[in-house]
């Protein structure tokens, strides 16, 4: 924690922001990265649409029976019906229905010339070789026109969309096998902090091993982004000016983040600024997450997050996972958040940063805070479901009360 | 749809159960695959842990202070105090405080010998060259004891967790770099329908193309298994069965979608029976989804799902995905349902089935039922956020009414 000592250097500024305040800052610097590319319809759920999807084709191609039976002349049905062919799904017709005829029809097949409805088989009766009576009261059309859902030339999804599963369908109906998609956007991780190990290093002394770069790996690929893993940087002035400085180079964005301490041995700020590195803001009235740094330079973004495992990870999902979308030309996800009932009444003590607060959501569908404390961050990290905010200033928030839940 | 026609061949009896039930006997059949193998920590996600992971290290590995300031002994924290050297994170202390001593510390850093507290540095006055005095209240520990958050040996994740970015944190700070999950579950892809031609290609006369087996493995893909796309059968018996026969030799699940028409052009019943597939059920009392199938083979899963995208894509959420999870030795996720009220009220005409109804969450945090018709279900899916149940017998739901939501 930046808690700053009175130090041998001196400390430029603080600029401290609300976390509000933050996000929009963030988010005006963050430009779409004009860079696509295509992909195969497997391998593109997640990415983000850089090009409208236009339809080829009439959706359906052709008047097409919603149910089986037989296709006839509406003003016919009440009589006997000649049965005159069978139309299976993918077979153009042959016949034209005239009066006293109907062909079967199976679901999805093509309308004969001739007729205008569909008697459903349920209200049908066989009355002997080829010949059929309507048992049902009225007939209906159980058409399904074409183009009425899509016609040729329509957008069928629109670029910016993210793509799921379901999008898949809509563009191998329409011939989309290879949508164009933003690129990934490069996500630089460089971790500093003399204390750090990696992980298959067993840690001796006053070490301990890093988990924060790693976890944030797995966050940047699971918001869609290409890791680029810079790893431990030595607490030296050089080196980390040298890392950032290569980073910037093969990044969109460059994310440092901090060993437990950030006190003494800092040298990130003064790098920043050697490097010519625009700071917007290095402090957010947020708990956690206070130490939350932001600067820009030719149009890469560069992040300093806390050392803290929780306080970075709320921190990345809050402001960069954003900034990756956005890079990427589609808008943030702010649908999932749902309105639901606190189990437990909540106290804090201090009150001038807006509390960000861990949860989950138990069986009874009411949201529980969970409990952190210290190291153990990472364990209890593991079981939250979401965040739920208190603004500044309030310090209770009451049993019953209805909290706005954030994933995460 | 499966509705049938009076057919030339004579048609088995159909096993039409509630969703509940097909819910039962699906999961209870679905037994985990006993391969594993190893992964990297970054490649981890959305696996299932198979092996539990064990602490090799207490955590914290040393006493270790929570906040930047000094250490001394409580005793000592009123009068003034002598700094009698700096502990930056990763060092180890050189020397031990005494009465009337302190050293200067940094968070995270381990605890010299013979203090027992660390004053915070906001607590603190320098009062002169390594001279200082405590000027808060009452001083407080702040330190993090040795192996309070998890001891060498303790089970820090358990065997069956599926493995998010922040259990990679846990593992990464454990030492478990490669953590042991089970294999990804191979599942089949098949379609049946001669109308159906692939996206590449340009459908003429009654054709449509394939989306619902695409859109299916993007779905196996987005529940971390391994798709097995076989691709569209010719509709006869002969293809059927060699189809069904080779994808069961290779893969775990297979899962049969039919075109939109499976009247009499639908082998695959006789087929399975030829194959020796024992088929437990093959309806369900279900709106949509109700042609929905299923059996075994030797421990291989089968499921015959409906041709329209929505029942297939729906059945495949509720039925294939947990059991995916299952034979990965996973608990299918049920956390994320929330109870929402409903925006305006829904009704139905035909009660005789349980009704899904796809919805989205609008923006008043109120659930709305997505409208679907005919064949534009693909474009309407895309829209939705999941959706809600309407039980057998049941034509209506009010508004305001809480319902609840299973996402999609």
């Amino acid at each position: 924690m930046p808690i700053l000592f009175a130090t041998l250097r001196p400390r430029k500024c603080t600029i401290m922001i609300t976390l509000d305040k933050a996000i929009d800052i963030v988010l005006s610097n963050a430009k779409q990265i004009n860079k696509v590319e295509r992909v195969d319809l497997w391998n593109s759920i997640g990415r983000v649409l850089s090009a409208n999807v236009i339809s080829d084709m009439n959706m359906p191609p052709f008047n097409k029976t919603a149910v089986d039976g037989y296709a006839c002349r509406m003003s016919d049905a009440k009589g006997e019906l000649e049965v005159i062919e069978t139309i299976p799904a993918g077979v153009v017709p042959t016949k034209t229905v005239t009066q006293g005829q109907c062909s079967k029809i199976m679901t999805g097949a093509m309308i004969p010339k001739g007729a205008d409805c569909v008697l459903m088989v349920e209200d049908v009766k066989e009355i002997g070789f080829n010949r059929i009576v309507f048992t049902g009261e009225t007939p209906r059309a159980n058409i399904c026109i074409l183009g009425e859902d899509m016609k040729t030339g329509e957008v069928a999804i629109q670029k910016g969309t993210t793509l799921s599963a379901q999008h898949i369908a809509i563009m191998a109906a329409l011939g989309c096998t290879q949508p164009t998609v933003s690129v990934k956007p490069s996500v630089a991780v460089l971790v500093t902090g003399d204390e750090l190990v990696e992980p298959q290093q067993k840690p001796t002394g006053g070490q301990i091993r890093n988990s924060n770069g790693h976890q944030l790996v797995g966050q940047i690929l699971k918001a869609n982004a290409k890791p680029n893993y810079i790893g431990i940087v030595k607490d030296t002035e050089e080196a980390t000016y040298n890392a950032i400085s290569n980073a910037l180079k093969d990044s969109d964005i460059v994310i440092l983040t901090g060993g437990v301490s950030m006190g003494d041995y800092d040298y990130v700020p003064s790098v920043m600024k050697k490097l010519g590195i625009q700071i917007l803001f290095d402090s957010i009235s947020v708990q956690p997450g206070k130490p939350t740094k932001f600067g820009i330079k030719d149009g890469k973004m560069i992040f300093g997050l806390p050392g803290n495992p929780v306080s970075s990870y709320m921190q990345f999902e809050i402001l960069v996972k954003p900034t990756i979308q956005k890079l990427m030309g589609g808008e943030p996800n702010t649908k999932s958040i749902v309105r639901l009932p606190l189990a437990n009444g909540y106290q804090r003590k201090k009150v001038e940063r807006l509390g960000l607060i861990p949860i989950l959501v138990n069986a009874n569908n009411k949201v529980e805070a969970v409990d952190f404390h210290g190291s153990a961050h990472i364990f209890a990290l593991a079981k939250t479901d979401g965040y739920i905010m208190i603004p500044l200033g309030e310090s209770e928030i009451k049993e019953g009360e209805l909290v706005d839940v954030r994933p995460l």
